[in-house]
Formats: structure tokens, sequence, C-alpha cells
């Protein structure tokens, strides 16, 4: 048995052909100096792509504009170019303008630009991303009161994650601000980005592998690994970012 | 059918003995300018006692110390004194004191006071309240970080309210902040304040009055009227506060 378990894995890896990776906890660690690469990660990827692997990245990211965050990225060394990433901030894009979708923005100046051809005016849904300093008191306010006046709140969330890791701590991420919106008005978000499947069947779209020959590889348990698995790929948790073991769980 | 539904009420409303009112929404309008009397409050408070009803303030009030609350509504005319007043901020400090739990506070400037006996030096459990404008970004990891570095996270929660009317507009109450914290954290907040069963008997054993002849009145239609049912009592909504019809529930 365990013989055919070896060479069913064989034959797996073998048949393997893309690699979605995360980027922040995976490749580098965030922060507000800008974040330092995980030791080995620049050299990880150059391999990757020497090996004839098709490779794609996918990212929760909502800090900056994808220009910004690959001109960062390869600032650090890293072989990453704009087209080869998938990001939460332009699928909204697409769902604004399927729906005619007027958004209210509650996310990181930094990744306004990436709405610029959206038409802003009288709001009809609530679009949140990991706004940092702007998730203030003032503007979680502001956004409560445009939902909960809407004949039907719309809530689209940039991604759902709990919290992550910068180089200076432990943050709050989007998924928790979208929990207060969506309690305070009664309604649930609608979330674009990781774990949804539509996001990851995009990226896996945009490389050309079928999800039974990709593999995913990020830090967070729930949605790089069970994302990925519920759209039938295999995925792979590393033990950097905001990875904990059992033990370090709770200092 | 009609004669001995009719014959019923009147029974009850015979046996009514106590109320339990709430006051922000009922007796008043809150805001950054100190609030406004509800048209016929201060007049009803007044008749209430004179009838001879026993009567109990039954508020999740947590922007203020009791003592600075009731002298503000003394101000405005209304008949009440602290000693009548029921709100989570004592009832917590009696549970913090029996659990032996030293919180670290995320709440009103005014309200830390009613906790000035509570030791907080090395903090395991977070308390958190209607904060206001202490509810910024750095204030919230903070309060993040303590909890998910804890062993067993306690989070304790002085009321779950979704959203209050001031009179600039709603704003956004404890529970969604709750509810942020709870979903990073991955735990559940234990709630200190209506509509907690144990916060509504213990205001009724305060007046010496069982449920079945005390009514509750309030504008929160979950909180105050939920609440107070679940605990067998009767329970009435006002239309004032941020009482809406469903008509009026999406303008």
């Amino acid at each position: 048995a365990a013989e055919a378990g070896g060479r069913e894995m064989a034959a797996w890896a073998r048949a393997v052909r893309g690699l979605l990776l995360d980027i922040s906890g995976v490749l580098y660690d965030s922060g507000g100096d800008g974040g330092v690469p995980i030791a080995g990660s620049v050299d990880a990827v150059r391999r990757i792509k020497a090996s004839g692997l098709k490779l794609r990245f996918c990212t929760n990211e909502t800090q900056a504009t994808r220009e910004k965050f690959v001109k960062k990225l390869q600032g650090m060394g890293f072989d990453i170019s704009v087209a080869e990433v998938t990001a939460p901030a332009p699928a909204a894009c697409r769902i604004l303008k399927e729906r005619s979708l007027r958004p209210h923005l509650l996310v990181h100046n930094d990744l306004v630009p990436e709405f610029a051809e959206i038409d802003k005016a009288n709001p009809n849904c609530v679009v949140i991303g990991d706004a940092a300093e702007n998730f203030t008191y003032a503007n979680l306010n502001e956004a409560f009161r445009l939902l909960i006046g809407m004949e039907k709140p719309v809530l689209i969330s940039l991604g759902r994650g709990r919290y992550y890791k910068e180089t200076d701590g432990l943050k709050l991420d989007v998924g928790a601000y979208m929990k207060a919106l969506e309690y305070a008005c009664d309604v649930q978000a609608e979330v674009v980005g990781k774990p949804a499947k539509m996001f990851f069947e995009s990226a896996l779209a945009e490389m050309g592998v079928p999800p039974q020959q990709a593999i995913m590889i990020g830090d967070d348990i729930e949605n790089d690994v069970g994302g990925a698995q519920r759209c039938g790929m295999r995925a792979l948790q590393v033990r950097t970012g905001k990875y904990r073991s059992v033990h370090s769980l709770h200092p």
C-alpha cells in the first residue's frame, strides 16, 4: 500500500504544471518600511521559472495598485511583472462594471487608482479593502450609513482575511472590518479575492492550467489552502508569514 | 374569544408592578452636544413614579460613568438617581472581580473611572464598550494583539448593539467592533448588558419584581424587546430613537 501511495504521489508530482504563489508572508513580510524578502524566496521564484513550470502570483494585497506593488517586489530582486499577478481590485472592477455598481470606497489611499475608470457618483454599493490607517471611526460610520441607507445593501469585500503579519507585528485585516459592517447592516458581503472559488479559477485560467495540475502555496490555512482545495487544487502551507504552530499559537 | 382576550389583557395590566425603561432613544436622543430629551418623556417618568409602579432604568450606555450620565439626564429635567440605573460597567466589574480577570479596556475615556478599583496590570482579558472616537485603527490592533496572545482569549463586551442614533445621525455601536475582534481571534465574546438574561434578572432583582409582573420599554427590537421576552417579561418597542418602520428602513 505504501508503495502504491508512493507511485501515486510521484505520478501526481509529474502531472503538476503550474504553481500559484501567495506573496505576503510567502515571498516577503510586509511592513511600514516597505517590508523585507523572506530568506530564499527571490531565488525560489527564479528556480521555479527556470524549471519550466507555469507560475502566477495570487494575492489578496489591496494596500497598493498592482503597478506599485510589483515595483516594490522587483526592487527586492523578485522576477515578477504586473501581468503575472491576480489581485482583488481588478477583479472587483470587472464585477462593478458588469452589474452597473457605483462604489463608495473604504480602501487604502494607494489602491484608489485601480478604480480610476469606475463611476463613483451617488454610490449604490460599498467596496471594502485593507484600508489600514483609513479604518477610522469616522470612515467606518460613513460606510455604515451609506450601506444601511441602501434599498438593497451591497457590500463587496476585497478578501476576508482575519489578520496578517507586518514587520512590527500582527494587524487586523479587512475581514474583521467586513464582519463589523455585515453585523451592523445585517448583510452578507460578497468576497472578491481568496478564498473565493471564482478568484482561483480566474488565476488558473490566466495561467492556462486545470486545477488538478496546479498547486497553491500560501501561509493562510483558510484563504490559501482551504480556498484552493475547494477549487480542486492541491495546496501547501509555508511556515513563514502568519503561520504559527499549535504550540506558538498562544505564546 | 375576543372578550376572553380582553379580560386576560386587563388582568395582566393589573398585575404589572414594575417598569424597566431604556434611556437612549426612549428618554432622549444622544449626541455630541449632550443630546436632547424626547418630547413627553420627562413628564412620563414623573407620572410613572407618581402612579406607584416600581421603575428602574436599564441601559447599555457605556460612554460615561453612571454618575456623569445621570447628572446629564437630571439637567434635562428627568427624575432619576444613580441608584435607579442598571448599566453594563458595574456588572462587568463584578464579573472581573469574581473571576480574577485583569482587563485591557477598549472603552470611552469617560467610562474608565467605573473600573478604578480593578487591577489592570498584565491583562488577561479585553473589555470592549462603545469606545466611539477611541475605536481607532491603532487601538483595535492593540486589543486584537493582546487577545490573540492570550492562552485562552477572554473578550467581554458591554452590550452587543449594532448601531444607535445620535443627533447627527446613526453610529456603529460596540457590537460591530465586538464582531470584528471575535472574527479575528476566533473567540466568542461574553456579553454583559442587554440582551443578556443575567442583566435583566439583576435589574428585576434590584427592583424586587418578578419577570411576569414587569414590562421592558425600549427602542431596540433585539436588545430591549427580544432580551426581555427571553427573560419572561413583556416588552414594548417605542417608535423613537433608532426605531424605523419597514417602510422607512431603507429610505
